[in-house]
């Protein structure tokens, strides 16, 4: 019998998603970044929860305030990727014994702050025992029926693109674990991105609101990761010829003797908006959020990188939980 | 500096409100057992989440289905309590290495099962790596303004009533804790309340439906606790002059040399309903519902228990999180 850390994330979704009753009528697709249900009125009640552990989501650098916030963030932006505004948050705290009340209270800020930072509130939660912390958040919010950005939707021919450079966090994360610092302001910035995320939510809303967007997703799980689950939910492929890599992690990337290309392509943890959008629309909408354009929707099937002429695959890895903590230990 | 051990789970709950910028105009207040916005039309979406631990909250005996059904269950009964029917809910697993694809698809049937019992849908989720089984759920539903019963609101002179007998489940915990068992028919019953609860929805619907109850709560944390929490929320007190003892526990008392009131009191994980009710509508609900009438509300704030004229006070413990892991080490 195979065991969670042979199988990866995506099969054991698969395996929950087999055992359960799906509920008729979905608005969004089991599997999507988030759960919707019709609240009448051409509305949906938006629904999304995700976990941090601190074993394998917390870094050791991080500090309480800072993992409670991530929780809160790394939610946030799945909302960001669906267009929606997060109103409420309610918590589930694992707190493992030994905690003091100084611990609590910065586990608390840290939801708040992160709540507040989108102009959502942390209505309420529970709290339980556990030996690692585990702060698990669920969102709310409410949708207009046929606004949501899915992951499904990607035309050929669509604009791929993005909300920002990628490649800051697996950089910082290599710091974070690496005992030799690289010059103090190159760190910073790097370190900061892996310790201190933002959601892009206000790019969400924005492009929610421009009708651009074919198809959407957040890079949690690395650039390609997301590219992969785009191309599978909208049963298309990518050419990617504008791979946009950070400033920063070039000059880190030579300093470290790394491949740049890796870090931005496979790093994870990082939170912006991977995006199609109708060609039509794409200049509106790159003026009004900043959109960096990446590559395009192809009909065939495959995932592909060009650089200077060369083209070669984007591999299905990225961060997924089980299997990359395994690799780690 | 205390550590959570010594702060207990009320304490920890006033630690996090104090870190946290409450929303304005909460239609229901902070503390209560389910958090709810306003959707317009009258109309609240009303959310819950409640985490089960394994290493706290599951027996040895317990198998990983019926963990996992518990897990919703907790969470529907709190509905059951406001009088809302749940529609809606995702879940966060924490999942151990080591666990087996059969592993999975029994949580996952257990949540299924839970959800499908009282006609809500496991909607979707996340899964991460944990040191401990943990099953977060959040649930969703809708309720009109006004028809929620809150913990505060009983009224001097409030019938106080029950849906169901007590004690069941702290023998059943006795029994599946103690190596010497009791004959089996006895045990069967008392080890199912624990292993297969049930939580009391239809009942939490009609009640709310009969505009007749002031306040409610359920008694996953004892008797004894959910009384204190009512009289706490209310700003009453509560005479207890029927103790509700279920028929098995007073054998079992027996046998066992235990005293009956401190199991039925005392006991927790029990997930009947706890209501204060107006006495002029009292009667219509009780036949509606099967409620048992356990005593009644008074102005004084004292909580007393009445056994053969003889009045001793309930005191204010019962299953509290980290306090009780302690004493139990």
């Amino acid at each position: 019998m195979n065991k969670l850390e042979t199988l990866g994330e995506r099969k054991i979704i698969e395996i929950i998603r087999n055992q359960l009753e799906l509920m008729p009528h979905m608005p969004v697709p089991f599997g999507d970044d988030i759960s919707a249900l019709s609240i009448g009125d051409e509305k949906l009640a938006i629904l999304k929860t995700d976990m941090l552990v601190g074993k394998t989501d917390v870094p050791p650098q991080m500090n309480l305030y800072q993992a409670a916030r991530k929780a809160v963030i790394m939610n946030i932006s799945d909302f960001a990727a669906k267009g929606v505004k997060p109103v409420a948050i309610l918590v589930s705290l694992g707190l493992p014994r030994g905690m003091t009340e100084n611990d609590v209270e910065a586990v608390a800020s840290g939801l708040n702050a992160g709540a507040r930072e989108y102009a959502a509130y942390v209505l309420g939660g529970d709290t339980s025992e556990a030996s690692d912390l585990v702060v698990s958040c669920a969102v709310f919010g409410v949708a207009k029926k046929n606004a949501l950005m899915l992951r499904s939707g990607a035309q050929p021919g669509d604009v791929v693109a993005v909300t920002g450079a990628f490649g800051k966090t697996a950089a910082g994360l290599k710091i974070l674990m690496s005992p030799t610092s690289p010059s103090a302001q190159l760190g910073t910035g790097l370190v900061d991105s892996v310790l201190m995320p933002k959601a892009r939510l206000s790019e969400g809303l924005a492009l929610a609101e421009s009708s651009a967007v074919t198809a959407s997703i957040d890079s949690s799980d690395g650039l390609a990761w997301s590219l992969h689950e785009l191309a599978r939910a909208s049963h298309v492929g990518f050419l990617i010829d504008n791979l946009p890599m950070a400033e920063e992690i070039v000059e880190f990337a030579r300093l470290y003797k790394l491949d740049p290309i890796e870090l931005s392509l496979y790093g994870g943890e990082e939170y912006e908006l991977v995006v199609t959008v109708k060609p039509a629309l794409f200049e509106k909408a790159r003026k009004k959020v900043g959109l960096i354009r990446i590559g395009y929707v192809t009909a065939k099937r495959t995932l592909m990188l060009k650089v200077r002429r060369k083209r070669t695959p984007i591999q299905a890895r990225g961060w997924e939980h089980f299997k990359a903590a395994l690799q780690k230990s």
